[in-house]
């Protein structure tokens, strides 16, 4: 049985406070109201007195306690299991998916890890093992290693039974999430049957008249974002595991494939923000992390738009003689980089959703081009007002706008180019953040001014 | 039956050249070749020719065409529609699930809709006009309509053989996705079992021995958002949506929750880039319609960051006197727009996924302050180290690296700030885009730096 959520209405949700968690009826209150994200944030907020009270009320309940665990992210799951007793820390993670179980082990230090090991039952332990054998990044860290099998030749009560037989050793989320693989006697993967089937089809009827053949498959190794990737494009409700003889030895569900993109896709706002991702939630980030994160992206940023001081150097004897010309660096510079931003955040996502490829380069490119000058008009329009405005005479003023159309076609083509250019050379496009867009453009455009103010002002015409 | 991807290599997918698409074998090929993003980002590349062309295969095959309708977004999937005989697609639609063919179906103009509409069979016509005078943005507009319901008197046979009556109404969304509901005379939602509890089962059960009571619900009229949210965070199988009198109408799916999810992701996406959303897949997108999503705020933040220029007029007479300060306004103000965005970024994204909330305010402000002063720290470090190689003195070089200090540290408190205070006023914290705080941190820094450099610098003592 899945959880429904009995007794929910989900348009009156009210949070239980973190101060209430301190006795059990409480702790049981809140884990029936508050949903994954609230008790994240609730715990992340506590601190480590109050996360040692609260876990000791769970050592008494390891129900409680893997149910809690289930719905949290893994890191702060590990937190929680850290500060367990042994026993306890191995009742609830007993209780839990083995894949979840095996995440969360895998936070932990090795001598913590064993003990736990050797605290659970054996085949729990066996299973676990193997799981934490595949290297990290791979699919089959993220199966489930038990699901429902049946055979061709069986009826549909034959199968039933068959299923009700596997039901000690199929846990949960297989057996909620996956369907019902059909194998050989060497357990090598012919065909699936949902549960649906087995209900809507008739009694009488064998397997093999209406399972599905040969579903698309997966190896162990392979990456599992791709994985992801392959089953939430083709739409697909899970992707059996298969070893190099085609044996079934586990299942990726789409739950499975949905958390693992949703981690993408926080990692790839973070990097779009020029920073890199933090792997944990917001809220559990310590300033030192923070600042490890950030930093090594701010100084690169830094160093690249350092670059802007030697050619505003360069035109020194320009700005002595036209000091106007500095009122404007911070609005055309400004405007390049929101011009390029625009681009590379839409790309980069139309990128990551598979919307856009690499081959699409040349149609992006005269897209963008085409926009480019559109917007490279209106700017032009609005910066002779606004250097009307500030009075600085018809030179300055025809300078400034010509500018911003150089610089808004000139970061048109670069920020188109980038993303797909990086993805060629195997980069994420993701890094392609917000703030390196403006750094490439700021300098670049700043050559581009002082190039355009020296042919535009008779001021410049000796320097 | 689910599509379980029967013969596809998921490591082995080659995609079909649009050339081959100019036969009815051809077409079938490449739908059971191509996924769901690659279909669309070929369709998209076709010319008006080609379309036409590839429609009127579609034509005479209604089957593949209900197939490729479903695995478009619902723009394109509406442009195939527009392109086809009104015969062909009622056809096409009529196999499509509701929810999915009255999105199409909103995309069409009035007199393409009544026509088909008219086109299609009584019962399919009727749901549809149900379904189509819901609002837009409401859960019921996501929902399906028809779902299997049994008795909670029934034992499991008689519940199987409910199920299997129903099969002709239900079509196959509700019973790939949706689970079996329990409902009392008056059709008021009492109850649900999952398919899997129904072959797990003993026979001879009644279904009130083993469903879960009282499910989570939502009202038709619900925030689709929300209601997606609100699934996944309790990491429900679906929802069952529920009229005044807790009669079921429909069920909101997983699915359907992740798909709305990830329309969201994207439009935040594009707003953090500082553009409004595309609401059309990228490469889809005119240059026109990049250009009116694109303008406004370009021109907002022209507007915004035109404020800099008067602040630069105004200490026209410092920067006559110590040119050197201009060399180093792209550098600053840079660092500041970068600053702001790493953390705008990082906590929209934590907003979005509820990993923050505006009650966390304060400890938001308390982390990103000391973050900042970390990051402050080191980047005053390396601006006394760059500026003492553009060779411009002690007092410039103090004044720069001091200036970098306090922007940072600023920067860092108004990233922090804005995205909650706009969740308080109800606006979505996404516009807070990189190009926003961005602007919002270059005319102030820029105050700050002359602030400071009159502090500093002697040649400023008299200005």
């Amino acid at each position: 049985m899945r959880d429904h959520g009995s007794g929910l209405g989900v348009l009156d949700i009210l949070p239980v406070r973190a101060g209430a968690l301190d006795s059990t009826a409480g702790v049981a209150l809140w884990l029936r109201s508050a949903g994954a994200a609230e008790r994240s944030r609730q715990l992340a907020a506590m601190s480590k007195t109050q996360l040692a009270r609260f876990v000791s009320l769970l050592d008494a309940d390891a129900g409680a306690g893997a149910e809690l665990l289930e719905s949290l992210d893994t890191d702060l799951a590990a937190k929680v299991v850290r500060r367990a007793e042994i026993a306890a820390a191995a009742s609830m993670l007993g209780r839990l998916e083995y894949d979840d179980a095996a995440a969360i082990l895998r936070r932990l230090d090795d001598a913590i890890r064993t003990a736990i090991l050797n605290a659970l039952g054996t085949r729990d332990a066996e299973a676990l093992r193997a799981m934490l054998a595949w290297p990290a990044g791979s699919t089959a860290t993220h199966m489930i290693p038990d699901v429902f099998t049946v055979q061709a030749g069986q009826t549909v009560t034959e199968a039933g039974a068959a299923v009700r037989e596997q039901c000690t050793q199929v846990r949960g989320k297989a057996r909620d999430e996956a369907p019902i693989y059909v194998v050989d006697e060497q357990r090598r993967l012919i065909g699936v049957v949902d549960f649906q089937d087995l209900v809507l089809a008739e009694p009488t009827q064998t397997i093999a008249e209406f399972m599905a053949d040969g579903p698309a498959w997966v190896r162990p190794l392979a990456d599992a974002e791709e994985a992801a990737h392959a089953l939430v494009d083709h739409d697909l409700p899970a992707l059996p595991v298969v070893d190099d003889e085609h044996r079934l030895i586990g299942v990726l569900t789409a739950e499975a494939a949905t958390d693992i993109l949703a981690e993408e896709a926080t990692e790839d706002a973070e990097r779009q923000g020029g920073s890199m991702p933090l792997e944990v939630p917001y809220l559990r980030a310590s300033p030192w992390l923070l600042w490890r994160k950030r930093i090594v992206w701010l100084l690169v940023l830094f160093v690249a738009e350092a670059y802007t001081g030697t050619v505003l150097r360069a035109f020194e004897e320009e700005l002595d003689a036209v000091v106007a010309l500095a009122f404007f660096i911070p609005l055309l510079i400004g405007t390049g980089g929101n011009t390029g931003t625009q681009i590379t955040t839409t790309l980069v996502r139309a990128m990551a959703t598979g919307q856009a490829q690499l081959r699409d380069l040349p149609r992006i490119l005269v897209k963008e081009i085409s926009a480019g000058l559109l917007v490279a008009i209106t700017m032009a329009t609005v910066g002779i007002m606004r250097a009307w405005t500030l009075g600085v005479g018809k030179e300055v003023t025809i300078t400034v706008a010509l500018t911003l159309a150089a610089i808004v076609l000139w970061s048109s083509i670069a920020a188109s180019v980038l993303p797909p250019l990086l993805k060629k050379f195997r980069v994420d496009p993701a890094v392609v953040s917000a703030p390196l867009i403006s750094t490439v453009v700021d300098g670049t455009g700043l050559i581009l001014y002082f190039l355009i103010a020296h042919a535009t002002l008779p001021e410049l015409a000796g320097l």
